[in-house]
Order: structure tokens, then C-alpha cells, then sequence
């Protein structure tokens, strides 16, 4: 594609501002769509899904990481490289299970909530950025690892910090690579 | 707020691709929604507009750009730093009227369709980017500039460039200023 003269290489950053206000329209137009917070949180979720794995490739290829060898350092890429380089911010990680397949990320600040206040009381069930959950799962999925993810507190609802469960399902050696 | 011991002052970028992939997840959720394509660009503008007249508090802000005193001033400065701040592009700048109040933008690059291919032949008269429409005419009508704003050419439709109109509709002189 011709390029204008003197057009400098583009970056592949934009202002978090329209990426919130957009993210806000979406999910005030499912929340016209579904009646219930639990179909309203299932279809965010589907739709990260979708999105979580062509993603993976984008962040495989920008990121040049190496294979995890543990689903720990898989917990703190997703972290400190996937949450930086696509949301501008870094989640704190935590294990939370003896058996070292759950982990918590913790955001104390949630990059997408910066226009919302508050959720309407009539939405108290909402999981505002639950499109992230289907994002990680997607993108794992991608990478051989089965896994759950969701909300496990929310500062829209009023917890003190914003938290990411993330259960890690299987071993990936457990399973045959592959790559679709 | 906390912040965690050391973590720096947090940008306001993030990365175009989920943006990008959230905003295709937005379009399609609405075409399952509207069976017109009329009726996805509609509500696509509408809620490009309520984003508009949010994100001009923003974009004053952080620009501190001075009050454009022309309608070529005011397309300037859409092209020149709104777009290169939220979307990391530059559109090039025409006027298209002797009249000096019609403008066009023209992409040879529109960001927001990395992932999209071609428009779907039911889909043939979707403005996929639609809600880039109604940011503009929002945001500049909260600085008092009534406009028309439309695509004309669209690359997903075959055409060789992106190109947006801008029609302005009257003087800012004419209105009273108030600010909402």
C-alpha cells in the first residue's frame, strides 16, 4: 500500500480514552439486548473469547516471548506483558492455590473503568470488564492451555482492588501441540 | 488511590489491536442486532456522538490546543492531533467547497479495520467505521460547530482511500457560547 511521503513508520498505540468510551458502548448496547446480567457477562465473555485467540498471534509475534515452563511464568507474562503492552498497565500476581494452578491478578487500578462510576443498581450481577476474562482464555487456549477465568472481585462493586482468577485446567504437556 | 510501591505514572496508551478487535466485536454485535444496514450506521453514530461529547473534555485537556479560528483551523486540527492522538494516524486534509466549510479527511490507512477484510455482501452498505462520524460531530458541537459528518469513500468498499466529510453548518459566531 503507498504510503504518504514522508509518513513516519506508524505505531501501534492509541488513546486509552476512545478505547474505554468505545468498550462502554458495547456493553450498554448488550445490556439492552439482554434483559440479565449473566447472559449480558456470557456473551462479553464470548466475545474475548473470539477475540483472545486472534490476538494471541499479534502478541506472540510483537512480544517475541519464549515458551512458559510453568503455568506461574505464564500467570506473569500474561501480567507484565500481555496487560502492559495491550492496556497499559501491570496487574500484581499471586498464586493462590498449594497445588499452584490458580492465580490472582490484581489491578488496583482497571484501565477500563475510567468513565464508569459506579454499576446502575439494576446491573449489580454485571461483570463490567468481563470481556478480559474471554480474552485470556481465548489467548491460552491458543497456547495449549485450557483454563477459567473470571472476576473474583471488582472495585465496581465495591471491593478494594480489581482481581482476575485464573485456573489453569491442564497440564499443556498433557495434551498434543498443535497450532491452529 | 494506592499505587503499588514504584510503579511508574501510568500512560494513556494502549494497544490499537484490542481496540481494534473490540470495536469489531461492537459492529457485530449491532448487525445482529439491526437487519438494516442503515440502522447499524445510525446507532453506530449515535454512539459515536454520545463518545464525542465526552471525549472533547479529554482531548482539550490533554492538547491544550488553542480556539481554532477558522473551519480549515478546526479540520486541521481533527486530522492533525485529535486522530494522531486517539488513533495514531494522521489523515491528510482537503477542503472540498468554495465555500471554505467542507472538508474532507483522507485515510490511506484507517486503523480501525486491521482485521477486516472485506465487508460481507449483505453487508454491502454498512459503514463499518460509522462511529468515527459521530465522535467528530459530537465532540465539535460541544465547541459550539454544528457539522455533517459522513463517509465518502471507504477502502473496505473498494474505494482507494478513506475518505471522511465534514460539513460545517454554521458559524460559531452565530450561536451563543455555552458549554454543557
Amino acid at each position: 500500500m503507498s504510503q504518504s511521503p514522508g509518513r513516519k513508520q506508524e505505531n501501534h498505540k492509541i488513546s486509552r480514552e476512545l478505547f474505554v468510551l468505545t468498550y462502554g458502548a458495547l456493553v450498554a448496547q448488550l445490556c439492552k439486548d439482554y434483559e440479565k446480567d449473566e447472559d449480558v457477562n456470557a456473551c462479553l465473555d464470548r466475545m474475548g473469547y473470539s477475540i483472545g485467540i486472534r490476538l494471541i498471534d499479534d502478541f506472540l509475534a510483537r512480544s517475541a516471548v519464549k515458551k512458559c515452563r510453568s503455568y506461574s511464568e505464564t500467570a506473569d507474562m500474561i501480567a507484565q506483558v500481555a496487560f502492559k503492552m495491550y492496556l497499559g498497565v501491570t496487574p500484581s500476581v499471586s498464586c493462590s492455590s498449594a497445588a499452584g494452578n490458580e492465580f490472582s491478578l490484581i489491578l488496583d487500578k482497571n484501565p477500563l473503568v475510567d468513565f464508569v462510576e459506579e454499576l446502575p443498581v439494576e446491573r449489580a450481577s454485571l461483570c463490567y470488564c468481563n470481556l478480559l476474562c474471554g480474552v485470556i482464555r481465548g489467548a491460552l487456549e491458543m497456547v495449549h492451555l485450557a483454563a477459567e477465568v473470571s472476576f473474583l472481585q471488582d472495585r465496581l462493586k465495591g471491593d478494594a482492588v480489581t482481581e482476575i482468577g485464573i485456573t489453569f485446567l491442564r497440564k499443556p504437556e498433557d495434551r498434543k501441540h498443535r497450532r491452529n
